[in-house]
């Protein structure tokens, strides 16, 4: 099929460049593996076994998941080694113990005494037991305990009344999406070491073993100058890479490997729109680089083989319509000749949000082949 | 099951409040029968036969939908008279006539001649071929020819070149969204009707029957004070309502019938945080509100039986992490306590984008108790 010839897909679809992804899969490989530490990737952004196959194939040890439906979903292609990164709630304890007992290895986290106090009501021992990690909080985004906190150590000590091991600590330095550059990037990825190294001296120096010492997030498991005392890195976002990325400067427009395919159904002349059949369902809703020092709407347009056209962006979206036109205050004049009936292709602002939206992912080699759909899920 | 007995249910999940459902859709019912039109419903907010049934129940003639896929599933369930409401395009148009022959009574739309010129080359005729309705554009807001325009006729010449007919003309005031005060959607709703009128009359002038004049937007169905020379009216988000529309006057909060439960994991008190298990991959990215005069974050957090907490919103989002919190300015003090493993609701900015996250509803009926669940589709 010619780098043209996507008339057999019904759009909006889903295409993944397979030939970018696996460059994205190595640089990230190679990364971690100058720090020598284990890589443990977060699957929730490509939900899908082919692509996390290709993870583990770059030498991944275990799989992170951000819901109990990917733990059931991996587990049953066979993947055990699975951490749950969202605090456990006690109307999830069961699920949890089940897939435990199905065979998955499954940790999970915590960030509370509550919690601790509820996480093992029958008493399990061995490896009947869920691991436990505790969550520390690196830089104020969300959830986690501080690493300095009295809470840390009576986490530990309510773990330990339960019958239940300290299996390790982990942290997400989620506020990387929002730095401003490479440098406050690098700063931060310190910033998180430190916190995360931090609770885990602290634990062990009051007894507790904490093996696990997990970091992560693309951004700062990229720029990372030093991991020392980490054993584990997770990061997802970095298999497809997005709008938000390269605002960040972590990666470049031509290494973004999902695109969204899409075909023009009309036109406003005199306004300079160009009406296409992907809106923000495709999309998704994600303005995450509205905050950013380019805004690009809800993604930057590409022709269909892939090249970006110069200042044209998706600057508004209906469910199932995109406007397409010259971002605010291009000089670059009238927007290119797109006919009705021609496609399209739209970068995403987000790829988590954006591939969420589809079914499958409609693969694309370096001969531009489309292969088969590779199926992906959703829900909980 | 007592209002609070969701425990059976695994976060997050889409609860479907059917009350407010029916009362919804029966203020619908009586405000389009007083104007003596038709009533073509919009399901691609539910995309789900239970509640589509019960907008047929009602009275609806036929449905609209924003995808062939809509159209697929809605046909296979014996709905047959349907409207795809997005321009087609050429590499759709084998789908939409395997359609037909399949025994849809499919309408399609158009808006340029382009696409006229392409819409028949088979030469079909009768009842092959597709019906085609002109799509107006009655508030600037994306596609569709101006109502008073040459190319109005032009498309019309060229159906007819085709040897198609003028099945009608439709039009959405999706600016609707955007008002500012019911007078302003009482106004926008005169503009609509006037605009596709106009263009009925004078397709009729120029010799076309042009049979079919269709408005529709959820705020301009329900407030619009005269519909002569309409036939039918379509409207979707009403069957749920949400917080955009609540924020437009157009609905009260009590009768969203949509929320979205969650179990609390976490809090961050001296922040005034709590966390819970539904981020944006459950909410959707979806920031409607954040344009209305009160920003509601990613939603308005009510008590497991639906009371509204005082000025606690959705303050923040992560793909499986919301922050809640009063919202900015509030003077309420301290947040509710809400312990690790409570329940909460949170009501949606925009309930087509929250309710496509989820592979199905939760019905809830008035005892609280919940059904059996309802499925719904989704990509394309």
């Amino acid at each position: 099929m010619s780098s043209t010839g996507f008339d057999a897909l019904e759009t909006p679809a889903l295409l993944l460049d397979t030939v970018s992804m696996d460059r994205n899969i190595e640089r990230m490989r190679e990364r971690i593996s100058r720090h020598g530490v284990h890589f443990r990737p977060h699957v929730k952004t490509n939900k899908c076994i082919e692509v996390t196959q290709r993870l583990l194939d770059a030498g991944a040890r275990g799989i992170t998941v951000s819901t109990l439906r990917e733990a059931e979903y991996f587990s049953a292609q066979g993947i055990k080694d699975i951490l749950y990164a969202v605090c456990l709630s006690p109307n999830k304890l069961d699920h949890a113990l089940r897939l435990r007992q199905s065979g998955a290895r499954l940790s999970v986290i915590i960030d509370n005494v509550e919690m601790a106090r509820r996480i093992n009501p029958q008493g399990l021992t061995g490896n009947a037991r869920l691991e436990v990690l505790i969550e520390i909080d690196s830089d104020g985004h969300r959830s986690g305990v501080q690493p300095g906190s009295a809470e840390l150590l009576a986490i530990a000590e309510a773990l330990q009344s339960q019958g239940m091991d300290v299996g390790g600590v982990m942290t997400h330095a989620g506020d990387s999406y929002n730095c401003r550059s490479l440098d406050s990037i690098r700063a931060l990825a310190e910033q998180e070491r430190a916190a995360v190294v931090l609770a885990a001296e602290r634990l062990r120096t009051a007894g507790y073993s904490c093996p696990v010492v997990s970091v992560g997030s693309t951004p700062t498991a990229l720029f990372a100058a030093d991991l020392t005392g980490v054993t584990e890195v997770r990061a997802g976002v970095f298999v497809f890479f997005d709008l938000v990325m390269a605002g960040l400067d972590v990666c470049r427009l031509d290494e973004i490997a999902v695109s969204v395919l899409a075909t023009v159904i009309g036109h406003q002349h005199e306004k300079g729109w160009t009406l296409i059949d992907a809106g923000w369902m495709a999309m998704s809703r994600d303005r995450g680089t509205s905050k950013q020092a380019i805004d690009q709407g809800y993604g930057v347009v590409c022709s269909a083989d892939g090249q970006t056209l110069e200042d044209m962006i998706m600057v508004d979206a209906n469910q199932e319509h995109g406007i397409i036109a010259r971002r605010p205050g291009s000089t670059a004049g009238a927007p290119p000749a797109l006919p009705i009936g021609s496609q399209v292709r739209i970068l995403p602002n987000h790829a988590c949000a954006t591939a969420a939206q589809f079914p499958c992912y409609h693969p694309l080699g370096g001969d531009q082949h489309i292969a088969a759909p590779w199926q992906r899920f959703y829900g909980w």
